[in-house]
């Protein structure tokens, strides 16, 4: 079991203000070079990257390489989680953020599309319970 | 960095039959006794036990303990990723399962439903771009 240890200082979960509800950001992503694709320590930047551009804050991770060259990568946030898995031979990545409180998805996921250089996506938004 | 190796003999993501499209899951529930929200280890127990019922294999993990009592939990999977938030002060959780190939979501979500004593429940799902 890996259990990352809450940083001092991390509010328990970001109380998200009434303006602001729990949203859940599915995008699905197609680039030109699919190298980054492959490249798990790459694609560990661009998530980092996107949550530092919409004010997430990182508490954990866990990245899983796949044999035909997939990878999969989460990250906790203290605002709820970014994952990506991709499919190189589609040149396809699938990125969803849950995010509550201020976290800016629009900034994590242009940032995504950006480092990724992607020619094409599609992103959907669904609002979640928070009571 | 954490980087959990694919166990031998795990795909590269299952690849899914044209029947079984990706799609992501995204289930709010309510329960009666919001103990098991803080409680961690049962929470990875009740995520193992979903993704054991649906037919999904583990091949990584994180989770946090958030100083107010919630948790976050992320199971990776050969076919993709299972997540929870919980909100004990509010006997809220939220699960997201993003699945290919033929894992049973349905039975995924049920068996964690199940094991958290759901009271209530949300269920949203939506296909996701494989090509």
């Amino acid at each position: 079991v890996r259990r990352d240890a809450a940083r001092p200082g991390v509010e328990p979960h970001d109380p998200p203000p009434t303006t602001e509800p729990m949203r859940l950001h599915a995008m699905d992503v197609w680039v030109s070079d699919a190298a980054v694709l492959r490249d798990a320590a790459r694609l560990r930047s661009v998530l980092r990257a996107g949550a530092a551009a919409g004010g997430a804050t990182v508490v954990g991770e866990s990245f899983c390489e796949f044999p035909g060259g997939g990878v999969t990568g989460v990250l906790v946030l203290a605002q709820s989680h970014l994952s990506i898995h991709t499919w190189p031979e589609r040149a396809l990545a699938n990125v969803d953020l849950l995010t509550c409180g201020a976290v800016r998805g629009d900034l994590v996921l242009g940032a995504i599309r950006a480092l990724l250089r992607a020619k094409r996506f599609d992103v959907a938004c669904i609002p979640r319970a928070l009571a």
